[in-house]
């Protein structure tokens, strides 16, 4: 059998029971991308293969490195040595310097106290969006995006993120890691100029912070994810006006925050 | 209800087909914890609350800057910041300056071209041990496990996992992070004095390419994971001597690499 693309055969002895069959079966591939930035090395992710433009795209825009698809000179991919050259227009920024620094707050309590990274205090927005959506709505994207993994029936490993509107899945993406499924939707949605705010995200994963941050920054106003919620998420998502709906599977869903957006 | 110690109480609605509940359910906390290194700021990382000084032990120890829990002189956990400060006996080394830095080899091919950070080349190593088990024992573990984690069956927010010898489980841990348990797990170890060589690993979530890394750095040769593992995991495992077990559940399981640890 010709392996799905993205994945590889490997060698398996499978034991069910007392049953022992020795077979091939299809294993994610996981390759580290190193991303370089106006010539200095920023970061090295390891994500699935596919999509590394969006990928790399969604990644700067989230951290704030650029504003819009336009502010990245040149993006260079080489797949042989699993490193990505990009430049932006304006050079380096404050946001390339402030990368992974800590936000550390002098006062505790209120007011964008749960922001940990520098560069989240500058992009993450209170999302505004008029969506609303009823349960069944909610469920039915999700039980979609459980349908669209092929590589996920295949393997197991990866993670599926999806925009949806109007009934149906919009664009989709897939990662082995959360992070990336997000990074790889948001550089999709700014290169092919697909609009965020009149659509909702369906999520296979748990909701950290870091993927409330990453959802606010999009404009999205919705995420539905088909596993558990962190309680960081959920006071990120209060305070940012994200809806939080978890464990959306088998007809049943819980919402969290900002529950005005599900109606009927 | 009194809230499990690392979760919170937070107001759900709850759809379950037609009907709907609006109650309160337990979270589990995510907190940011950032690390700073003989005065400098290394990293932040997000974590579920608890083991703070197993998980920056652990964390030092991978990545090379410690051999040993003699070398750090100093650990002060600050949990209203969220800092943890840490200075090391020997002051600056080479492996803090290189923290994620990307080792680009100039020759593909084999021979270690895996390693991607070059702190791993330096600290990953081939294991070296003498442990044997049976599918059944490997299930079993996988099994204890399951039934360990009584935040999991509360939130389904925590990734779980356990060193286990001689038919139970020695130590456990758990995160919001898949590599936080290795690093809670492998500071734990090195803070009691636990040997590692002749114990294996149980492990939740799905195994990646830094997870055997871990795993090869705590001289373990068998993971078995209830989850699936990707191909970048599978090819360092062979290179490592570690024997790869997947999908341990349900009376079954796939192994992967280095069959002849199983025996029976």
């Amino acid at each position: 059998m010709d392996a799905l693309k993205g994945t590889a055969q490997y060698q398996v002895i499978k034991v069910r029971g007392q049953e022992i069959l020795k077979t091939e079966e299809p294993v994610v591939e996981e390759i580290p991308l190193t991303i370089y930035l106006n010539g200095k090395e920023l970061v090295t992710m390891l994500a699935a293969a596919g999509e590394e433009e969006y990928l790399v795209t969604g990644f700067l825009a989230t951290e704030g490195i650029i504003q819009d698809v336009k502010d990245i000179a040149t993006l260079t991919v080489d797949m042989q040595q699993g490193v990505i050259h990009a430049t932006t227009v304006s050079g380096e920024t404050a946001a390339e310097k402030m990368f992974l620094k800590r936000y550390l707050t002098a006062c505790c309590g209120k007011g964008r106290s749960a922001f940990y990274f520098a560069n989240d205090v500058l992009t993450a927005k209170i999302v505004n969006t008029e969506i609303k959506l009823t349960p069944q709505e909610a469920m039915a994207y999700s039980e979609m995006l459980e349908a669209a993994s092929e590589t996920f029936r295949l393997t197991g490993g990866v993670h599926g993120g999806a925009l949806a509107a109007e009934g149906k899945l919009v664009c989709w993406s897939q990662d082995i890691g959360r992070h990336n499924v997000f990074d790889k939707l948001y550089g999709r949605c700014l290169k092919e100029g697909i609009s965020t705010q009149d659509k909702v995200l369906v999520f296979s994963g748990r909701v950290s912070s870091e993927i409330i941050l990453k959802v606010s920054k999009m404009n999205i106003s919705v995420i539905i994810a088909r596993s558990a919620p962190t309680s960081l998420a959920l006071d990120m998502a209060e305070e940012l006006g994200v809806t939080v709906i978890g464990f959306a599977r088998d007809e049943r869903l819980n919402v969290y925050t900002h529950p005005e957006r599900i109606v009927g």
